[in-house]
């Protein structure tokens, strides 16, 4: 950090103690995995310093927004709309719950039998090391797995102004109804907590905003096709990160100025990795900052990864909402429209999420396909054996690994990715 | 069995070595478990009969209902409504999920951490070992929890005609009214099948069959009052269980019989057990034929079981529809109605269900509650911790078990049953 945030800090409410020992593992290891990569983009400097000043500038930048009167509004899942939050002057960020924290004051209160996700959620709110949490004005919630949805109730008390979205499970006329009511209501919530009226100009200003910054994830997804690929998976899942918590226009045209320097590699043929390097697409269960662990496991092992069939990837990023509706309800029927398109594993079916891994398989050039489920994560970890045996009778090698944020089976998973690849050469 | 039924499980496609096995484990079971209960109600003897018929009187039952162009439908559920199947002159049967099977070929298509409920349902299928289910022409999934949702998907291709239904996660004004939609478009189902339109009259004697299948059992829970208890929780729950496979009105004189012998037990302050006996309720997972497991540990170890706070109980079967509508869709709403009450898991908050424990503990003066949860069951072991809380915090006290259908963990969990009961004298 470049400046001395302690009193910042002190006034959030944070655990000093905990949270510097949050941010030493943090640097530690982003120094391990990230700034010890060979040929990384110039341009990713921004997002070393975005990462350096994750718990710092940003969270300044957060409190002096409130401080001029806007509301800061956190969200755990890809279905609540940043169109909308940004029409209603407010920002939205997403919460940490990319590693194991206060696991023992956790487990009073959840299952051992929680996936990781879900417990860091907690352990961020229990340890009290999340600046990000305790900026926002309203924590947003959403009813998509079993254990998200009931480990709301018990996050209730634990923290102030909780709203919780409900959520379709089936892609049917209801479903969608469902899915337009509550994204009405949540504008509602939305206006009353920070007084201003969504207009169809700041509606249509805020998908615009959102819009540009898919586009530029978008193109930077693109040039992962290239072999060699010009940028590692580990820098493209960090992009794909901060997507969540960066000012976004700030953030889009920092991620078009990586891209037009990956341009720039793909025109030369020049990338971070030998021609022919084993391509991977991950596919599965979201990977939150500082969850590194599977991309540098596998980027260790000799293989590159083009590609993140994820909530935090593609899943969450692709589509862009129509910005050619000239009403308020016609902006939200687009939203409505974009957003039912995401094919989380909580809808049943969820075909369309298998014929988007094929896709993404085709388009950035896959060897093969790591399905990457956390344990206890049950939506992902039941579709991960019907899209394991779809890949494979496609012809698409398919590793299914199910793991947590904890190291100790890296060695494993080392083993199992470094056979995977093997196979895939 | 009393007669030979090989040729109708042959017909059925049963495996008969298999079969034959899991007959074998059920019937030791069923002697060492029930039949070695002392002081039973000599009108048990009902129960018993039927436990020796369950794959043989009472599946040639069903076989000559569709000799005689009756349908048979099988669910996983208490949400499925069996006044709707029987106006479109149809049988429900609940499919059988108590006892692990085939488990190396479950784990083919499901993660190893799923419950052991849906592990089950499963087992019998390929196992080929359930009559229930290789009889039914229509099998009724359900969207409540994850792991039902989306094991249904891979339950697809091994079964035919599988039906289904959505089910809301809140209980607000869409919940309600994807309810009711769902149940309409499975009464149309139910129509298509059987070629028989549901009439304001099949609708109302459906319902009033029901209703009076309900009424029989809370009558018998309401005896479960008294101190002496009349009747063990084992034998409580088998009628619990036999609820979902028998015919329904034979079913109802059969529990209104025991009824009548409890009635007399409890005038002359007779009873399974001795005056003082401390008394559990038992909340939380279904527990299906023939998971006797947890009943059995309690009742060997001193206490007596006076209530169920189940689905395989008093969750799903306490309220009746009301019978006084005059029009189909009057008739629905009440079913509607009925069904929206039911406190499962799946639903947030799920406030009334705390409510209702409460309410069953003061009903039937219990001294201390067991919650039973099934491993890997999220909504359940989500719900068990604020539960238990909320319990103790009114100085009830509880006892929170997590389990599967092995027998394994048996020793352990009677140590810490025997240490409960102890601390409720």
């Amino acid at each position: 950090m470049s400046i001395d945030y302690q009193t910042m800090w002190t006034d959030l409410g944070l655990d000093l103690t905990s949270h510097d020992a949050l941010l030493n593992v943090l640097g530690t290891a982003y120094r391990d995995i990230y700034l010890a990569q060979e040929n990384r983009p110039e341009t990713m400097a921004y997002f070393d310093f975005v990462m350096s000043e994750v718990h710092g500038l940003r969270i300044k930048e957060l409190l002096d927004e409130k401080a001029a009167g806007r509301k800061i509004i956190g969200s755990y899942c890809v279905f609540v709309p940043e169109e909308m939050v940004l029409a209603a002057n407010a920002t939205l960020v997403g919460l940490c719950s990319g590693a194991d924290f206060a696991m023992e004051e956790v487990e009073k209160l959840l299952p051992r039998n929680t996936c990781a996700l879900i417990k860091s959620s907690f352990g961020f709110k229990l340890g009290k090391v999340c600046p990000y949490l305790e900026s926002a004005d309203m924590i947003v919630g959403e009813n998509t797995c079993d254990g998200k949805k009931k480990a709301y109730e018990s996050l209730r008390p634990l923290v102030d102004n909780l709203y919780v979205m409900d959520l379709p499970q089936v892609k049917s006329a209801n479903g969608k109804a469902l899915l337009k009511s509550e994204y009405l209501r949540f504008m509602e919530a939305l206006q009353e907590l920070t007084g201003v009226a969504v207009t169809t100009e700041s509606l249509r200003s805020g998908i615009k905003t959102v819009n540009a910054k898919r586009n530029a994830i978008h193109r930077l997804s693109a040039l992962r096709a290239a072999d060699p690929a010009p940028i590692s998976g580990l820098d493209a899942l960090l992009a794909n990160q901060v997507f969540f918590y960066d000012n976004p226009a700030r953030f889009t045209d920092a991620v078009n100025k990586i891209c037009d320097e990956l341009e720039q590699r793909v025109a030369s043929k020049s990338g971070v990795c030998p021609v022919g390097t084993p391509r991977i697409l991950v596919s599965g269960c979201p990977q939150a900052v500082p969850n590194w662990k599977l991309p540098m496991i596998v980027e260790n092992s000799g293989a590159i990864i083009v590609g993140e069939e994820s909530c935090v990837g593609e899943r969450g990023t692709r589509n862009c909402v129509d910005e050619s509706g000239s009403t308020v309800d016609q902006l939200i029927d687009a939203i409505v429209e974009r957003y039912f398109q995401v094919d989380c594993a909580i809808f049943t079916p969820n075909t369309d999420r298998l014929a988007h891994i094929e896709e993404m398989v085709k388009a950035y050039r896959a060897d093969g396909v790591i399905h990457y489920g956390l344990q206890f994560c049950q939506p992902y970890l039941m579709e991960a054996i019907p899209v394991e045996k779809a890949l494979e009778e496609k012809g698409i090698p398919c590793l299914r690994l199910e793991t947590d944020y904890s190291m100790e089976d890296a060695g494993q998973l080392t083993t199992r990715v470094e056979a995977f690849v093997e196979q895939l050469r």
